[in-house]
């Protein structure tokens, strides 16, 4: 299993669009009382869906869609966005845009199709007020300008999108992302396999993702860092140590592969990026934290010439453990890439500028 | 939060029966073709279970009565053993010792009563075959003996018990615990509560719980442990790569606290105790891991004097929190522990004899 890693902070070199046919698009607002935004993932061919929900206060829409026994079996887009519960509106601008596409649940078939209904899964990070205003928040017109402005080449990160308005333990948290590639090996004279996973998170956490102990993050194998000097760490334990009572914070995201699964088989892979999530943000899952993760499999394959499915019965759960690892590793490492990746807005510090020394390409 | 730190890794200062009324018995045998055991948790005036399971590969019995929804709301007992499926039939030896003592689920009320049936939670691991014998499996009469044995001041742990046949990521695997003390601040001018969390966990992972890189554990805060020399950490790799392809393997364990909670909060207590799981075992919760953890709450207090229940409405689920905190620190801690504390028996090798200079006393 080979991890893309990030050469920098601002830089990294995986991205969850490393896994074919999944575009990021970001929208958002900053100043003027606002502060927060919204992170749509396109999918334009589709992709099998599925979801793990696991902080005590959690704000999501069509989650119930994607349970294994419930019809819908593809997705053709995921909204992220802050706004705490109203920013479930943002997946209406979302539906709008892929249905002017005909992208969605078919309603009819062939020459009889009527049109199509989106089912979009969604959820949200509370932001609200992070701009000086309660009532600035995102809506429709968001979810919209996000799935418009998605590219395969997505370059922007940290304090964008759904993390415009993200605190993470005290710093400026963000989107992050990272991706890693799988090889599974072949079977009967079959060629090994190489599978991509990749992993977007919003981090707005009540945890933290850095040890107070070496004020560098909990997982940092990604990545390259300098240890921060005895100066720069006593101001991080004092950013920490000030934050105030916790109150409603969320890490949310996706986990997504170009391997061909059912969606039981995507709802474990969402499952167990959780333990990335717990792995990269202590603590996490609380009864503050809506922690929700969603999954996508897009049934294709970045490095192969034929084979497009995991087809070996024998082997199928031993390559599911692979992608099940990877799962949690490149969730972890897109929760730590957002934090680092982050840049101070307003009065909420980023670690780039608490640590400088750290981070510096 | 204070954590009860192990000053070795054989003499644990800390232990899941420091919370009131929690007693812990093991049962094994070892030779003639066995390798394997049963640990029973014995708590003779109830508490309030849960469970989470989250491996894809679970054992268990009695987990649907534990249900928030569901009737039961008090057990005498928590089973877990080697034996696979058939190992859950020591639950058996451990209902008929509590029906002995009239300790479980009366029928009828008063003097009307006719008797009890006991719930009793169970768990197992895969360890069949591990002693030379694929039939040698604990019964009933294993269950019976463990909770016969059951002690406040158990002092043994390691490859003891349903830890006796486990293996964790090719070393020898074993029985751990810990425990912590939350301090939950009063209000309203009461006093501060001081509730205890304890784990056990029996470690037959899949996933290692040493990092390869340093030959230490990857949780081991807890531990006074020195770094291994170059030589050790050189067979240790031999050991961690050596190991057979991963087959059915499984952490389970218990989260104990003597706050009083409700069935769904212990559930989440369960819930949550699976991020130390996936701190400490990396990785965890593949389709081959079992992995389940349960939960107790006895609604007691180790150090107070009046206070009996976390029961300021505003603050509940702060206190809740800190709970779920201590939950994943103490379960990522007694996973570790069970490893450090194992002992050689028969071709698996125990960490402390690949790495005798780190885990000295």
């Amino acid at each position: 299993m080979k991890s893309r890693g990030h050469p920098s902070a601002a830089t990294p070199a995986g991205s969850i669009t490393d896994v074919p046919g999944l575009h990021v698009g970001h929208y958002q607002r900053t100043g003027r009382g606002w502060q927060t935004g919204t992170t749509a993932v396109i999918v334009p061919a589709g992709a099998v869906p599925g979801v793990d929900v696991r902080g005590g206060g959690p704000g999501t829409r069509e989650t119930d869609a994607l349970a294994p026994q419930n019809l819908v079996d593809q997705v053709h887009g995921v909204c992220l966005s802050g706004g705490s519960a109203y920013g479930l509106a943002t997946a209406d601008g979302v539906m709008a845009w892929l249905e002017e596409r005909n992208l969605g649940f078919p309603i009819g078939s062939g020459s009889d199709q009527v049109g199509v209904v989106p089912v979009v899964p969604a959820a949200v990070i509370f932001d609200l007020g992070r701009g000086g205003q309660f009532a600035n928040r995102p809506g429709a017109e968001f979810g919209r300008r996000a799935a418009k402005a998605a590219r395969k080449t997505q370059s922007h990160w940290g304090s964008v999108g759904a993390g415009t308005g993200a605190k993470a333990g005290g710093l400026q948290g963000g989107v992050g992302t990272a991706s890693t590639i799988v090889t599974i090996p072949g079977e009967d004279g079959q060629p090994d396999l190489d599978v991509t996973v990749g992993a977007l998170a919003v981090v707005n956490a009540n945890g933290s993702t850095i040890d107070p102990l070496t004020g560098l993050p909990w997982e940092r194998r990604c990545f390259q860092l300098r240890r921060p000097s005895s100066t720069e760490r006593q101001s991080l334990v004092e950013v920490l140590d000030g934050q105030a009572t916790p109150r409603l914070n969320t890490t949310i995201g996706i986990v997504a592969t170009s391997a061909q699964l059912t969606k039981a088989e995507v709802s474990k892979l969402a499952s167990v990026a959780h333990d990335g999530l717990a792995r990269a943000v202590r603590p996490a899952h609380s009864m503050f934290d809506g922690d929700t993760v969603f999954g996508l499999a897009t049934g294709t394959h970045l490095m192969t010439s034929e084979s497009t499915t995991l087809r070996v019965p024998g082997s199928r759960n031993g390559a599911l453990n692979q992608l099940l690892t990877a799962s949690a590793d490149t969730f972890a490492t897109a929760c730590t890439h957002a934090v680092l990746a982050a840049t101070t807005i307003g009065d909420l510090t980023a670690y780039r500028d608490v640590c400088p020394s750290a981070s510096r390409d």
